[in-house]
C-alpha cells in the first residue's frame, strides 16, 4: 500500500543572525528565494503527495501569490507561530487525515535530495520516526565564553542532525500533543518524539545538506549552487 | 620583533577510508595533488618561514623531486612514523632551535586561508597555543551501532576542530617530550598540550575548511574549487 507522504515546511522565523533587511528564507540563492528552492526538490519528487509552508502570518499573502499556494502538491499556505515548534503544529493541524508519513523540513536547507526524502520516508515506515544526519568526523571541544578550551567531548557515535526529519502521522500527533499538554519546547520535532519513548532512525545525508543561517553559509551555499550548473 | 613561524604538514596516512589505490593526499583535486594544493597556501602566506613536509617513508624521494623539497621556504622533505602523532614529532625535530610559533595543518585540507594562519599565529603567540575551530551550529545525537538514537548532547560552547593549530615552539616541544615519557597517544597536537594544562585559544576558521578524508569530501571539494574559479 502507497502511504500519503505530506511535507510541511518552517519558514516562519526571522533569520536574526543575517543581519539583513530581509527574513533568511526568502534571501536570494543563486536569484532565487532560498524557500523556493527548498520548496521545488518536494515539489519535483514522485513520493511526495503534499506540501505545506508555515510562513510568518505577515507573509502568507505574498507567498500564497508568489509560490502558487494552494495549486497543485502545494497546499494554501499556513501561518506560523511564535516558536518553530508552534508553526509546525499549525502545518501538522492543516494535514488531512489519510495522511501516513509527514515530513520535517527547514526551509533554509535546499540542497536536499530525493534520495534524502525517500529514505528518510521509508525509515520512518520501517521505525515510526527517522532523521537524515551525519557523523560527527572532527574533533569536539568545549570552549569558554572567553574562547578558550575547556574540555573534550567523544565523539564517538555522534551524529549531527540534518532534515528532513520524518514520522508516522500518529507518532508526530501523539508527540505533539504531549509537548503541547507538559509546556515542553525543544529544537526539533525529533526531540518531541523521543520524549514519547519512541524509536527514532538515523539515514545518512550529506556535508552539501546545509543549513543557511549565517552570511557565511550563504556563501557556501552560493558555491554548491555554482558548481551544480 | 618578527617570530619565525614554521609549519609542518603532515601527510604520512594511508588513507584507508578512500579505498583507493593512492594515499588521500596524492589524490587529485582539480588536477593537482590535495598535498600540492594545501602546500602552496603556505608557501604564498608572507608570515611563513618555513614549511616541512612529513609523509610517508617510501614517498619522500618522489615527493622530494615532485614539490621541490629543500627550495626556498619549503624544508627538506621528512619521513613520518607509524602514528600522525609520530609524523608530527619528526618534523618537529627537524626544525631549526630559532623557531618562534609552529603550525601543524593536515595535508588533505587545501582551503585554508592566509587570513586563518595569521590568525592562529597570533593567538598562539599571545596565549601560546590556538586552534582553527568553528562552532557547531547542528543538534547533536549519540546514535547507535544499529543506527537508532539513544540520546542528546548539549551543543552549547562545542566547537569542531580544524587545522592549523598553532603553537609556541617551547610549548609544543614540551607537550611531545610528555606525551612520549607518559606513553600518551593523542588525536591532535592541542590535546597534548592540554595535558599540560597550558591554554588553547580558539580562533574562528570557516566550513569550506574541510578535510578530505572520505569519497563525498573529495566532491565537495571539487565544487568549492570549480566556484573560486
Amino acid at each position: 500500500m502507497q502511504m500519503k507522504v505530506s511535507v510541511i515546511i518552517p519558514a516562519a522565523g526571522q533569520g536574526r543572525r543575517m543581519a539583513a533587511g530581509v527574513s533568511k528564507q526568502f534571501m536570494l540563492l543563486g536569484g532565487e528565494p532560498i524557500l523556493k528552492r527548498t520548496l521545488d526538490v518536494f515539489l519535483k519528487e514522485p513520493s511526495v503527495s503534499s506540501v505545506t509552508l508555515v510562513v510568518p502570518e505577515a507573509d502568507v499573502g505574498a507567498v500564497s501569490e508568489e509560490f502558487g499556494g494552494g495549486r497543485g502538491k502545494l497546499q494554501p499556505v499556513v501561518a506560523g507561530g511564535r516558536e518553530r515548534q508552534d508553526s509546525v503544529y499549525n502545518g501538522l493541524l492543516s494535514l488531512s487525515a489519510d495522511t501516513g508519513v509527514v515530513l520535517v523540513h527547514d526551509g533554509v536547507r535546499p540542497f536536499v535530495t530525493g534520495a534524502m526524502i525517500r529514505e528518510a520516508t521509508q525509515a520512518a515506515i520501517a521505525h515510526g520516526a527517522a532523521v537524515v544526519a551525519i557523523p560527527v568526523n572532527d574533533t569536539l571541544k568545549r570552549v569558554s565564553p572567553g574562547g578558550i578550551i575547556e574540555g573534550g567531548v567523544d565523539r564517538e557515535g555522534l551524529w549531527r542532525m540534518q532534515t528532513p526529519q520524518a514520522f508516522r502521522y500518529a507518532i508526530l500527533r501523539r508527540a505533539f500533543e504531549k509537548a503541547r499538554a507538559d509546556g515542553f519546547c525543544g529544537t526539533d520535532e525529533v526531540s518531541l518524539v523521543e520524549r514519547l519513548g519512541e524509536k527514532v532512525a538515523v539515514v545518512t545525508g550529506a556535508e552539501s545538506n546545509i543549513k543557511i543561517t549565517r552570511p557565511e553559509d550563504l556563501a557556501l551555499a552560493e558555491m554548491l549552487l555554482a558548481a551544480r550548473r
